[in-house]
């Protein structure tokens, strides 16, 4: 395998074969399976994460669902055990009811497998070119070369293509226009420090990991020239959800004056939310914050807050990069 | 050993008695020792921590180098070993220079040990009692039953005797004050959620551990009444170097609206630095974040930004708490 030929999802010979995500950084293992609740399983245990790939992950999943049983009952349940994997991110939601929609359309339900499933490929192929296009429209944001913040996992661990903000980050850097990302490790589950460091070590690319706390201090420094993160749900005011620890960089970003901008696709704008507060936030288990690899390291059995998840008010974002451009305040993202 | 009877330091027998800390919460493993190598170790990999408490220990290990051989050269080896270990707390470097003084006014080196023990274990009971009056002079900045959120560990593990900010908050707990403690997990040696969390346990203070960057969340959500931490250094002008992510939650507490508050021992306050810019941050190594308990958790060999500390400008600081009372701006810690 090639240094940069890592994915996180590849559909062939009727199957999905996926990146479990929770081996990363040690080992890149790839699992194959025409099984619709394998996916749902690694979508809730984050061996699949990233808003975009899980929307195409439980697309393939719902199309496997019916290839060989497709009744109505089948589909719905299928449907509904995909949609309660994760709360949070909305392109599970709008991925899934685009498949819906063709399913309803048919005429046949013998034809279920081969009709679904063309629209999940036509789902992950748009999202290659959207994180192509995100990467493009991106760079408007770079006055100079640049030190750049980022937060969590946002390259192809999270997509179906290059990434959202990660996506940014790699076509500025073929531009010349990185001198250093530094990434959050990403507490609990390190996404930061596990899947964008080797992501940015595979590409090239020059960074430096980081405690999520230690941010603040490099921001005081006035070593941090900006910030950009994905988002997991974006509502019609631009208020956005993404990993918890983003809206903290949000107010540093505010406090030092430093530009805070979000990369999504359009599928992760959400016109069924008016505002932030419409966004329901998932809450994980104990078990991420008090353990380590299956490992104890904290103080056993203590209770824990763990949102997977924040919201930034829209007065605290820059600017939203879609694969549609660069969207400036005050945002309307409705349809 | 009753439920509360854990200690960090008891000098017994010409030997110091330290918790390992590193083993906690798992285990509370005692090592007895009359070598001040190993005590400077101990301080070295964190087995000894919290401003205050290596202070003491140094204090004790110091008295310790002189006991069989008592030469202003042993002397002057030992004093440099020991204020080589850490540089940023600053209650190290007072201790060690309150023993130097002792030895340079004796008139005989032959009565070294006793002189510079009877003044260690004087700074240690002066420690005990400060604790004890930061946490009565604490409770002036609780209006009502509160939330409180706190950082890194400042309890008995910090400190000779009840803690810093854990003293104000153990107090106020006993005065009906306390309605929960949020205690930051304090990456990356996990301070908070393997110490404070062990403490506020075995001290029946209700509590919940969060990630650090979980922290804006509760705020945004208006469940964190105030914010207390304790302090390794304070300059002249109130500026206050404490672990990372000390000044991340003073910012979020401007933003918020919430009281931000500090303890520390007069032994804390520089007069020698004017500024927070004159506090020497010590920056720990890669390992520390890659690692936990000895496994790799992360991208291994990723270039790492890990200060240990940080520091918090005076005007984020709505009061200091110390064994003298409360402070409120404009701070002036000039000697």
């Amino acid at each position: 395998m090639k240094k940069s030929d890592y994915f996180s999802l590849k559909f062939e010979d009727d199957r999905l074969i996926f990146c479990d995500q929770t081996h990363l950084p040690f080992e890149e293992k790839y699992i194959a399976t025409d099984d619709y609740e394998v996916i749902a399983d690694a979508i809730r245990r984050l061996a699949i994460r990233g808003a975009p790939a899980i929307g195409i992950a439980g697309a393939y999943a719902l199309a496997l669902a019916v290839k060989i049983y497709s009744s109505p009952i089948h589909f719905s349940n299928a449907y509904e055990t995909l949609l309660s994997t994760r709360p949070t991110a909305v392109n599970l939601r709008w991925a899934l009811n685009e498949l819906k929609q063709v399913y309803e359309g048919l005429s046949d339900t013998c034809s279920a497998y081969q009709n679904l499933l063309e629209r999940a490929l036509a789902i992950h192929q748009d999202d290659i070119e959207k994180c192509r296009m995100m990467g493009e429209h991106g760079l408007s944001i770079f006055k100079k070369p640049s030190v750049v913040l980022t937060h969590c996992n946002t390259g192809r661990f999270a997509t179906g293509g290059e990434g959202t903000a990660f996506s940014v980050l790699r076509t500025a850097n073929e531009a010349g226009l990185i001198t250093m990302v530094y990434a959050d490790e990403t507490r609990p589950l390190l996404q930061g420090s596990r899947l964008t460091a080797f992501e940015l070590s595979r590409q090239g690319i020059p960074f430096t990991v980081l405690p999520d706390s230690a941010a603040a201090s490099l921001m005081s420094a006035g070593m941090i020239d900006l910030v950009i993160t994905g988002s997991d749900r974006i509502a019609v005011n631009g208020d956005a959800a993404n990993k918890v620890g983003t809206y903290m960089l949000a107010v540093l970003c505010a406090y030092h004056k430093i530009p805070f901008y979000i990369a999504a696709p359009t599928s992760t704008f959400d016109p069924h939310c008016p505002t932030g507060a419409d966004i329901p936030i998932e809450q994980r288990s104990a078990t991420e914050v008090l353990h380590t690899s299956g490992t104890p390291v904290a103080f056993p059995d203590a209770q824990v807050y763990n949102p997977s998840f924040d919201v930034t008010p829209a007065s605290l974002i820059t600017g939203i990069i879609s694969e549609n451009g660069l969207h400036l305040p005050p945002y309307n993202f409705r349809k």
